[in-house]
């Protein structure tokens, strides 16, 4: 297709830059050019040695004055990122020549292989490919052509069904097909619940303090407020919400997130006094408790928690994914959630009706049924669960021996447990010591809105168990280098 | 788990239902619980027969006062949810006995099975399944564990080579792997690029009138303006966007959402003029074009259309999903974005970065990946054109001969036509006609924001090639019946 715009030569891409000018708003527009070119060269858009077009024939196509092209061009330069060639123009300098961005560990030495303990991740290595292939298949081959048009923003009826049925009997969950939703994860769950406490007129929705990062994200992306509540030895501070009845008139929490069953990152399970607390809250207030199930599955020394949701369904949003229990590159989760709550089916004939995201992939939906109902997945699962009890056993073994001035919580249940290192101690120094010495930890302030004492939280979900002993001593080593 | 605080007899659930009254703002507290519980009978949540708590029971449940609980149940027995039953107390009547909403059709006789000709779907019955199966299967065969981590919210590598070669090879597009982010589907992709426009400071986006009805819900959900521009016979009137450079300082368009390829509804290529105008409007102002290039691949009488994002790949997004080509429910779709509008990949150890959400699943992707590169994709598309291309000459040759007052547009191409009706014609009313003679169809007036005259839009993809004849039969009937 002829461009009859376009004069530069049409070999560079460097025009493609300029959308940046226009779309961000910030500084004057030499500066955002010079942005968009570092930008593209350091993404390598943008390869090295490629001729930029002259400032004459740029400003024509940007529509700006010769002087802002080579004012970014001369900016670049002196950077590093471009070189002037006599007799050939402007070029893009090889990126390993360009001017290293001042920051902490630009000159250190080439790490050791990286072991991974930052938590989050499943064994990665365990996951059922096979059965997975055949619970994919088995789906594929009962498919009828009517599930192939657009999907049900509720979910497939089929794995509603038997999610319903799961959580009943794994987690004590009441519910039934209509009270279930499939999501794409946990994230996408508390998100649509977010955004549609939003819709309701909500403002503000607690969450636990410390507690999974991504989560307070989620709230703030759907426009609402973070309202931080302190967690203990037994969990949530339920205290710390406001119950009166009249909350509405002020912005307090309109909703709570939380991890009953194993909170992250402390561990604790949320004793019996709060759990009834935290329902007298939502009954007098109507406010949502958002039950964030997200490692419930893997509970080593008894039987796993019952969902809170069981206790109290009209009040709780059951939110949970099989991130950690398969993968997250399954894109998989679910919410059971009170009446009103559910996302109404699609209707192309009604236009009016607010965007609902799509679940994940109709085949997805059915193999994930198909793998629960065949009992491949308990299997799975008791699998996964002797697995990672060996290996927690394993990495506190280890802690006791390497570093025995940390105190170990929270490892009857999950994938992670929490070190607290001696008062005083810089966290943050610690992790970054320990990613230079190659073993990737987090510091416990990650997960904190109020600071706190001192803590890392060592995940060992994709730590493989021959892995253990290493990473301990790396990590050893990064806490006295630290201190 | 024992529940301290529940009274209520324990095998209702109508105490689920009181969530809503909390979260939802209007109306005073019996209404809203009225509104619950009929929501909750409508949908099957309170099965006929059920038993209703006691006043007092539910009431002190509820925190509320007795009268609120009397009064609700009193309204929703008037209108035949409810019965009272001497010695049992209230409960849920079978809902054919309920009062029936008034509207039109309550009371039409059933009508014949519907043909659908609803435009937006392909033919499900052609989706290729066992090749897409052989692809997920090799896909899986080949899927090395870190795969299996949290996906990058930008795709998987692999399918965004597999898409740039695919897209520069079928579209024209002009775009490399880092070009090109994987979503699930193209309202994904325009709901990304719409929250980053918004994120960015812009206020409104242009969009078609009439046009794909989705889009502008779209663009909404985003907190964005929608400004409509009419369309005529070259397509987008692009003289109607605000061509000044200082535009920023009002709130006119940030970005143009178009479908030059087969402009939907009215299926017309936008002109070159109009192409060259539009680039023209994006050099100046800083804005995006977003290009929907959602049904480009069906082209019957010559060469599909070059994708703009060819011609101005600086100023283009390019945005499509196999929604229309394989099926809706595999949730695959793409966008090649200019620089700078690429989502930055995913780190777990910058909790600072915004929320992005997942793609597709992994093995989806790299089952589509691989589909592409053996020939699949290629083969599908092409039986599926010559399959589209006799049903379209089929409905055409059924118009003529059963509908000769209607004019038919846009059928060069894609898998709907426009049919305009003679002026004064009752687009809805024949729409409505043609629903209760078993055809979906829908009124131009369905895709418009300004009035205009009346048409229908007619899909093919989805309606067998058995079914023209009487579909057209149902819809000529309509057509002299609302007349």
């Amino acid at each position: 297709m002829p461009d009859s715009q376009t004069n530069s030569p049409a070999p560079t891409r460097a025009p493609r830059l300029l959308l940046d000018l226009g779309a961000e708003a910030a500084g004057p527009r030499h500066a955002r050019l010079a942005r968009a070119l570092r930008e593209a060269i350091r993404r390598g858009r943008l390869a090295a040695g490629t001729v930029l077009p002259p400032s004459r024939v740029l400003a024509a196509e940007l529509g700006c004055s010769r002087w802002v092209v080579t004012e970014a061009y001369a900016q670049l330069a002196a950077e590093g990122y471009l070189e002037a060639t006599v007799g050939s123009g402007t070029r893009v300098r090889p990126l390993a020549e360009a001017a290293a961005p001042p920051g902490p560990g630009a000159a250190a030495p080439a790490p050791p292989a990286p072991l991974d303990m930052a938590p989050g991740l499943p064994d990665l290595r365990a996951f059922p490919l096979r059965g997975w292939l055949a619970a994919l298949r088995s789906a594929g081959a009962e498919l009828p052509s009517a599930d192939l048009g657009y999907p049900d923003p509720a979910g497939h009826p089929v794995l509603r069904q038997v999610l319903a049925d799961y959580l009943g009997r794994v987690r004590g969950a009441q519910a039934g097909p209509a009270d279930v939703t499939v999501t794409t994860g946990a994230t996408d769950a508390i998100g649509r619940l977010c955004r549609e406490l939003r819709r309701r007129g909500g403002r503000a929705v607690a969450v636990e303090d410390p507690g999974w990062h991504r989560i307070r994200q989620v709230v703030t992306a759907a426009g609402l407020a973070v309202v931080p509540v302190p967690v203990d030895d037994q969990g949530l501070r339920a205290d710390r919400l406001d119950a009166r009845a009249d909350r509405r008139a002020g912005d307090r929490a309109d909703a709570v997130i939380i991890s009953p069953a194993h909170q992250f990152p402390a561990g604790t399970v949320l004793s019996a006094p709060r759990r009834a607390a935290l329902l007298a809250w939502a009954r007098i207030t109507g406010g949502l408790i958002i039950e964030d199930d997200y490692d419930a599955e893997f509970r080593y020394d008894r039987r796993p928690v019952g969902a809170l949701q069981g206790a109290g369904p009209p009040f709780v949003a059951l939110v949970g994914s099989v991130s950690k229990t398969l993968s997250p590159a399954l894109g998989i989760g679910w919410m059971v959630t009170p009446p009103g709550w559910t996302p109404a089916p699609d209707r192309p004939d009604r236009p009016d009706r607010p965007e609902v995201p799509a679940g994940p992939p109709v085949l997805d939906q059915l193999a994930f049924a198909s793998f629960v109902r065949s009992g491949g997945y308990d299997r799975h699962l008791r699998a996964c669960r002797k697995s990672y009890r060996d290996r927690r056993d394993a990495l506190a073994a280890a802690l006791a021996a390497r570093l025995p001035e940390a105190r170990v919580a929270g490892a009857a249940a999950g994938l992670h447990l929490l070190v607290r290192l001696p008062a005083g101690t810089d966290a943050a120094a610690v992790a970054a010591a320990a990613r230079a010495a190659g073993v990737r930890v987090a510091s416990l302030d990650t997960y904190r809105i109020e600071p706190g004492p001192p803590g890392l939280v060592l995940g060992y979900g994709n730590l493989a168990g021959h892995q253990v002993e290493a990473a301990v001593t790396r990590l050893a080593t990064a806490v006295r280098s630290a201190s």
